[in-house]
């Protein structure tokens, strides 16, 4: 990459110190000849007017890289509206470092100087993409970048799905519901739910029963070129949740087909950004063992 | 037991063959001098006028025990009702073996009559019960046989939990919930959920998250003498499932305090009865093991 | 795949049954025109002198096809051998469904008639290969089917082993031990051990943990083209274990290299030939749950 | 308690700033009045001869209290020799909070001053006994205080193990092994192996199979009245351990008979001791969750 033209700022809006950390960028990127826009929410809670103001397909439409600001979950969201757009995305974490935004605050400035000057890691992540065909016909799509969930609502018994794999019948499972996981997501609910960590490089899909009624339903990991179709053979008040962000409600016998998108993600890392280094922090695997006894 | 003066029988009314075994119960019972009184519901479902027709309550002041037909679903809903009263319970299956519900269809008529004869196994198991307090005042109480459960609702995020047992702060647990179980609930819900099997005579209660948000929230056992507080700390649309039969709804800062039931209810088995041959047969212990490679 | 001209029996030879299973294969695969030999143990144990003898290493010269009879363990016993070697196999099971020995003995000459007139499945399974360096010299070398696990003796500790990938270091592990899988192994002991199942197809390595000190230690998916670097920290008595077949020791500081084997092993399966339902039938997916409760 | 007579001091002999937390321990105690007593090896690397020397035996017979110096491996050990003898523990960890030494060195000075005065929680632990029998002949017995473990061995298969509960069969199980723990032994190895914790005063024992072959064989909880004996089916290079710090070679047809010990130790801790607070320290439950995505 040469040095990017135009990059785009997106801000967790309500994160306090956003907007210091917002102008500090603004004045460094400027200084280096860059072009920079907001993102519309973005400019408005910092009370900045003097930039142009773009939604987040607009800035797919016309920056040459994204500069996201805040956790995780903010970064999340943005991937997802980006993913059409070859915009890659540079992700800086507010205080903990994050899964995807790896990059602290405080270090901002010094290593987004050696990012611009082309000292980074580029790295694709895949998506997901899901239908709900009602009677035949479609009613909803979404797509996710951690995961797409069936769950069942609150005040239910359990879901009955029937899942099927490229066209082939799987099972009939009972449970609280089902995840299907990129290997970003992989590191999310998923985990939660006992599934197993993918590689950001797999080529896999995680297919993660929540509490599943028969104990040998056990987490499975398919070839990313997988189509999965999920039925609603029983259950109330059930939802379809793409990242745990946008939600559409269920009915019986409706059909869920999901597949890879078409789209990537690409996120720049800096030079020194390491994967596993990641995890053991996030999982404290850097630390002494917790459980104890026999080793001391 | 001396032969029972009134025994009332219950059946799952919509179950095939309920009615011909009734009939035959009735028949049965009658030809030991036993006073026979039919649960209103099974009454109507068979059309059967010519006996005292009483609500699982007026059961619960009359009966001397109930003979349940049904699955173990049916035999929980029974059991909670019954439990104020000193009345003990008979399941009988329709089919397949339950863990509650242990004498099949085909052999009760022999097995009853040796358990008229006093040749039988007598077994107590605890209750939950929980109540829930919004601003300080009651909002609700119930009481289960297998859990009592915190749950999100679908289209949410996760809960955050505050835990409180016998008033020491236990942690801040974010989850799709918290289940709360009675041995007998061991093997239901909260074994899906990764909780441990608890035999029936253990003085325990399973505390199992679900899908806990950090890895190390695992399943514990406490003494069933504890008082377990939940303080709803964010959330919505979560409800309290008891059995997953009785649902209220909870709003952040509801407090839902957990004991044991004062009461228990009692299980009378044939003399054969083994907690371990139902753990082998409903686990299927009794096969050859599933999982292959190295053994072959 | 033409009629196979050259065709190598392999059965497991203390299973009963099997010397006419061998005998009527003979037979049957003579009326098709096809040269028959046999492994020399299965031989000799069949008493049969008729037919050519040889060791597996000479069937994978002579042979265009290899039909093994027994059970999965057999199967993966000739598979490692044949590795080397492009000849394909067909899997004969005595009695109970495997993963990789899919016809039943009852059915094998209808089976193999079709299989022998083209229709069939070809499948192609990975293999993973280890060597053990002490000193930086190379002690040791074998290759798996199904898993590669380091174990710690019976009346040992743990081990702690330091894990590197792709010559990134990812972790101190203390453990009963780690277990490097295939997708076709993910079934086996890794399955017992908390990993996920993986797809036959999905070119990952699952990388499990058995019984680890720190809860986060959980089993994580890498592409197969990674290289995992195992250093012995600490630990006693501890054997590196090819398939739970092949076993060597290791003495702390031993380094042990796994990556991919340069070859794969392909299966022919019976056209009809699905692996959800093995997955099905061997993990009793089909059958009603076995967690009750709620449900009934 | 009144003021203790008679204290004992045991060490981790290795551990480095042992003696002079050693030797202010003693100054202190002796200005209370105190009559102090070493153990042998804690005496010798300390090179203390001032005072009398006592095998932990001896020291059960003369000494009122002991003060155990060292980690939790250390304090189980000296636990498990004085479970015979009425003589309460403190534990006192060097730096890191343990489950059982809960006293940092830093503070020990001014908690052991309240505690002589009065103020501490006395805590019961319960210990389990095994005996192995060999063609009906006891050849080997053993106490534990968190868990006695049957293993296999590094380079042999897994093991087959008949297991009985109070003369009721329950299953054979197939796996690297079982582990029986106490309360106390819950958050060791057992929590590794997938085991609940169970709260120190739950009159429970916990059944925990090591990667057990069938996916059903999940941990158990049984009351600590059952008997629980194990019979060894299969296996190879087989033992048995107790807290993996005392171990015995065990071969088939092995009978392991387990029952809760007729002994009980009492810790003594401070008065702000709070179970729930080590659970929270030493399982990171007051971090911020560990697993992200949905949540930022």
């Amino acid at each position: 990459m040469t040095t990017p033209k135009t990059i785009a700022l997106v801000g967790k809006t309500q994160a306090s110190g956003i907007e210091e950390s917002i102008r500090e960028l603004i004045v460094f990127l400027q200084q280096h000849g860059v072009t920079v826009v907001l993102e519309t929410e973005t400019a408005r809670t910092c009370g900045i007017d003097s930039l142009q103001h773009l939604s987040v397909a607009e800035i797919g439409k016309v920056a040459n890289l994204a500069i996201v600001l805040g956790g995780d979950g903010t970064m999340l969201g943005v991937a997802r509206q980006l993913a059409p757009y070859p915009v890659p995305l540079i992700g800086i974490n507010q205080g903990r470092l994050g899964f995807i935004t790896d990059i602290p605050r405080e270090r901002m400035i010094p290593v987004l100087t050696d990012m611009l000057d082309g000292k980074y890691i580029a790295e694709k992540r895949s998506l997901l993409q899901a239908i709900v065909l009602r009677d035949g016909s479609q009613i909803f799509s979404g797509v996710a970048f951690n995961d797409i969930v069936v769950a069942r609502g609150a005040g239910a018994g359990m879901v009955e799905l029937r899942v099927e794999v490229d066209q082939h019948f799987m099972y009939n499972q009972r449970s609280d519901g089902l995840i299907i996981s990129t290997p970003t997501g992989s590191t999310a609910y998923a985990l939660s739910a006992g599934g197993p960590m993918l590689h950001p490089s797999l080529q896999g899909i995680a297919m993660v029963p929540i509490a599943p009624h028969a104990l040998s339903n056990r987490p499975i990991v398919l070839p990313d070129s997988s189509e999965i179709v999920i039925e609603i053979a029983a259950g109330r008040d059930m939802s379809l949740n793409f990242d745990m962000q946008t939600f559409a409600s269920l009915m019986c016998q409706d059909r869920i087909v999901i597949r890879r998108s078409a789209h990537t993600v690409t996120f720049l890392h800096p030079q020194d950004w390491n994967y596993y280094h990641t995890l053991r922090e996030k999982l404290h695997w850097n630390e002494y063992p917790t459980v104890t006894g026999a080793l001391n």
